[in-house]
């Protein structure tokens, strides 16, 4: 129950234990052409959506280094470990980064953006970069609004981290115009870790002509060429693209408005359970992320917490990052997550506090009803 | 029968096929632990040894953005695609290449490296850059020669493509003084592509104190500090570190030194008997690589002779890459090849060549012979 690597479903695993075939192959082709087209379903987008190999922060720096130059004006909201990641980035790369933040379990202000954006008359701004859902805190930030801003603009590209949100909850690229989209296999997607995909629109493109930051495994223009033939411009993790056509055809059957809204449930699920515990979200309530929830408990130390759980019922849940090690944990609930996932770990969170005595048994038996009630919600 | 993917052993498909775990679990960390030690081991050497999600391609960058800075003195061997691909990369990272080219099919002349390095009074040569077992031609480059003269210059390090040749053929990574070695998962490792190694000497560190190429993705520092707590600072291919742990047992329990000798006698083998068919070898007969024969037939379309050897025996056959496209084919024998996979193909070869009217059936059966015999050696 982290938030990624999430649950991969038995049929998925077993395309990933097929043998391997040759990447240069008219079958392995054939999979590229169909995995692309899946990707664009999921996207809700007609720009080309690449698959890359290596982690979600190897698809965000390729959107970030194939569209900008050294000395370019960017904007990054940071409210977060990932946002505060993508500013480490633009500064390595030579931007010049104009930083909207707020507090760790707070939203990103959209009209911070606005106003930065209405001010840059000059047009200097070249990109915003910012993550949608905040893995680190549980935060879901207001990317359909902040893009509005951002197409108001005109000039600057927006760079977005949507790696906890394709796949779990509405990401209509092309309907708010998002030009790079980075997302990640291990999260929504349901298959381990190691391939990441990067959405392209032709605005970006078109700022690619400009780009001049070095760059060569991360050259987005190799994997266009290579596409245009169904191929990969370097060997791809081929026993992952099976697992990938997999996964997306169980997704396609289930149907993107399904996944949305299961994923509404398990989050409504394990936050009201969690109010019901008398746990305090760490995320502000009117920004809670579908995919993850941060949790505060008050004089108990998160980590002897979480270990608790995961030697007694075998059930793992994430650690704060950072400053927040110690003081919050967090409970996955994207991906391939049932019911009885779901109702365990209420089951094991309200176990534990009963046997700290911070609850009593009826408080737990309430938390679970609250869970089971909303599991129900059609 | 391609030099990549090779086949895949089915313990190490079980393994791949697992459930993920976290990659922030001790149960990793264990993972991170052993398959480490074993890299090591297998590169012979106790320079740090490090996992990478990416294809080959990303691990040669990440050696040489790591360790160079814009305008630094470079000098590059070129006798094949691949050689060729590190030319480019060097350039667009603004390296200034001092090219040692040979033909397609020939080897480099160690002494071209010598005369270089040698006038190289003001030690303005930062690294040699080559590949050892060329892929695209199937030569195989006198490593251990051009490494002697790095060492001499003393101030250029080593960065060198072994990604066909480690775990083939014996690169011992601490006796020649290699400073930086990038190889892929998907050839002598016997597992499917998606990771790569790097392997760093004490000075190829030094030398990333002062390299200035912005990197983020591929910043091995930030590797070798995850690694001193066996993690990873990025989410890593789970699945396929379980694959790598399971085939580096595997390989140590036939020992180096037979991995050696099974590659040798498959070159022989396929090489020998080649000749015996009439066919041409493409590359230099004293610089055959142990991974990859590379061969020439003439009068006949190579892409159709592989064509039909596909469809008609279901065995893959590479094909010649740039201007070598229907003019070679290529037999991989590194990896999990066994002598009924070296006797299958050779078979497949000779029937095929039958039936164009060719050779005789009497050739065909001496090939045969002539495999089956080196197969044989101990």
């Amino acid at each position: 129950m982290i938030p990624g690597p999430t649950p991969v479903p038995e049929k998925v695993l077993q395309a990933l234990g097929r043998h391997p075939i040759g990447h240069r192959s008219k079958d392995f082709q054939d999979l590229v052409e169909i995995t692309t087209k899946n990707l664009q379903w999921l996207h809700q987008t007609e720009n080309d959506v690449l698959t890359i190999t290596g982690s979600g922060t190897a698809a965000m720096e390729a959107g970030i280094i194939n569209t900008l130059s050294k000395g370019d004006k960017v904007i990054c909201g940071d409210n977060g470990k990932f946002g505060q990641r993508w500013v480490k980035v633009a500064k390595e790369f030579g931007l010049e980064v104009i930083k909207v933040d707020a507090a760790w379990g707070a939203p990103l202000d959209p009209e911070r953006f606005q106003e930065i954006l209405e001010k840059d008359v000059e047009k200097e701004i070249k990109a915003v970069i910012l993550t949608h859902s905040e893995t680190s805190t549980g935060v879901i930030n207001d990317l359909k609004t902040i893009s509005s801003h951002i197409r108001k603009h005109e000039k600057a590209l927006s760079i977005i981290d949507c790696v906890t949100s394709i796949g779990a909850c509405n990401v209509p690229v092309d309907k708010w115009e998002l030009d790079i989209v980075a997302s990640g296999s291990q999260k929504g997607y349901m298959i381990p870790p190691g391939l990441s995909f990067v959405s392209m629109s032709q605005k970006a493109w078109q700022a690619s002509e400009t780009s001049n930051l070095p760059k060569f495994y991360l050259n987005l223009k190799s994997y266009k060429k290579s596409l245009s033939n169904n191929s990969n411009p370097f060997t791809p993790a081929v026993n992952l693209v099976f697992a990938l056509d997999e996964s997306l055809k169980m997704m396609k059957d289930e149907g993107l408005e399904k996944i949305f809204q299961r994923h509404i449930k398990n989050q409504l699920a394990v936050t009201e359970a969690a109010k019901t515990l008398n746990l305090k979200l760490f995320a502000h309530e009117k920004h809670l992320s579908p995919s993850v929830t941060a949790i505060q408990i008050e004089d108990i130390d998160a980590e002897k917490f979480r270990k608790t759980i995961k030697n007694k019922y075998d059930i793992l849940l994430a650690g704060g990052q950072d400053h927040l090690k110690g003081k919050i944990f967090r409970v996955g609930h994207l991906g391939y997550i049932n019911n009885r996932d779901i109702i365990s770990v209420i089951a094991a969170i309200g176990n534990t506090l009963i046997e700290q005595n911070k609850i009593s048994t009826e408080v737990a038996g309430e938390a679970l009803k609250v869970a089971s009630f909303h599991l129900s919600e059609t």
